[in-house]
């Protein structure tokens, strides 16, 4: 692995194999929310949390090896479902109401509300089917400690505590600092973190090199959103593949909004560095790509 | 512990206990998804699934031991998250749009559905989490399998299949018994059904008895479920503190409305006669008195 685009090139067709195999089935009766599911899940995207927990491990086991892509491909699946089932809920009409994602309609357009509703509880469960069968398979600590991580990082005291306050910052008039940065916290920050942490548990990571990987991923996560919100209000829908100015149309307050354009790209470089800074603690040629990475990600323009 | 009543008595008020403290937590700006959770995990009800999960694993274990309880409190909880996120997904106007439940408004006609579908997701993870953090603290090969079992009877594979069925049902108009056969299967006997096999996983019962008590709660599913559907045509909405006559005004077809109010009750009464035959086969008096348990419940009259 020389770059960032060699290790894209090379394992998200894996983590898109395993992800297409797991909504391949279809039932006598239930063969519509499988295909909202597959429709979804398999709608393209960066894969950018797989591909995270994937690198993590290898950073820390120090090695590409095999044992570990297998023992790590169902929970980096696992986080690709909770973060796609999580999109398909935003976009319903009761929350966002958006009827574009990356360049295609959003599953409620095409299935109805009701179905999309089952297909983000159907990929969140198989989230936890796919990481609970993993274990059950081969319990080891590394795994159980895992799966319980991802499963805090999204639930209430993690993603959808950032949801629920993104919901109710629409419905304010002001919104403080502290609230944006609650929100970016959670919605963004502890999925994306845990993708590093979880990575660090399942190749037997030390305690500090998990923190490490952790707090890492939480400053990464803070840099993304700003470069989301700044690519919101900049870009246009034909380059990102999904509709621009949302934040300002629906009045939501981001970092951007109450700083401007110079500002948050000065926030986004400080947040990098640290980022950056702490995964140079851990040795090793993997380590060496996942901070390449991790730049490569943040400087994105689409 | 002499009659079902004694038992629901002493264990009913433990997990509602475990279920309020599990639902305590106040974030900063999230504290509205908490009381969303909070108001539909304790509205009440029959506490169906846990005190089922609680008496399987007693009755496998041929006693109502302390040791055991504690094992099983974490999934039996899980249990009831997961049906309650399922009536609060069920009841938004994406679904089956009711306004009423165990008597009181829905979550989303108190909370707005955006908040009821995320106190949904929130309810979800957390049955996860607390199974996962149980299964951290002492990874004990019956809780993982119950763990596993529980998510694949919740997933796409199981009450998720019956749920889609169900809805896409009431867009036909005709519907086979065969149709209604995987509603009833999937929507309500994965749930049952699997809480007497965790049960089983729990207490460490061998792979028949485990089998034994996954097909009684089948059967039992079916029968509870039929009883539902009488219920609902002949019950009133003061009686059941639920929305009557929704059936049929929905134009959904049932095992009731297929084949009438005799043969409704002729089907009950065989099927928890299997059920319970299945039951017999296991000793003890704890399994005695889910055989009578199961026999007051198909009989109830609300």
């Amino acid at each position: 692995m020389h770059n960032p685009e060699e290790f894209t090139a090379v394992y998200k067709p894996v983590v898109e194999k395993a992800l297409a195999e797991a909504v391949s089935y279809r039932g006598p009766y239930d063969g519509r929310v499988w295909e909202a599911m597959e429709y979804s899940l398999l709608a393209g995207g960066k894969r950018l949390r797989p591909l995270l927990l994937l690198l993590a491990a290898f950073a820390v086991k120090g090695s590409y090896d095999e044992e570990t892509l297998q023992c790590a491909l169902p929970f980096a699946c696992a986080l690709e479902m909770i973060h796609t089932y999580s999109l398909i809920h935003d976009d319903l009409p009761a929350m966002d109401n958006d009827d574009l994602r990356r360049g295609k309609p959003t599953n409620h357009v095409l299935y109805g509300s009701g179905i999309a509703t089952l297909a983000g509880d159907g990929l969140l469960n198989l989230a936890f089917e796919t990481m609970l069968d993993a274990v059950k398979a081969d319990p080891a600590p590394g795994k159980i400690r895992a799966a319980a991580a991802i499963a805090h990082a999204a639930g209430p005291h993690g993603m959808i505590a950032g949801q629920t306050a993104d919901l109710l910052a629409e419905q304010k008039q002001e919104i403080s600092e502290e609230h944006i940065q609650f929100i970016e916290h959670n919605k963004t920050g502890q999925l994306l973190a845990v993708s590093l942490a979880a990575g660090c548990d399942l190749a037997g990571g030390s305690a500090v090199m998990r923190q490490t990987l952790e707090d890492a991923g939480f400053l990464f996560g803070r840099a993304f959103q700003i470069q989301d919100d700044i690519l919101d209000a900049t870009g246009s829908a034909e380059e990102l593949g999904k509709s621009t100015g949302q934040d300002e149309t629906n009045g939501k307050a981001t970092f951007f909004s109450l700083y401007g354009l110079e500002e948050s790209r000065r926030q986004v470089r400080k947040l990098s560095d640290e980022a950056v800074g702490l995964v140079e603690t851990i040795p090793g040629a993997p380590a060496g790509l996942l901070r390449e990475w991790i730049l490569r990600l943040i400087n994105r323009n689409r």
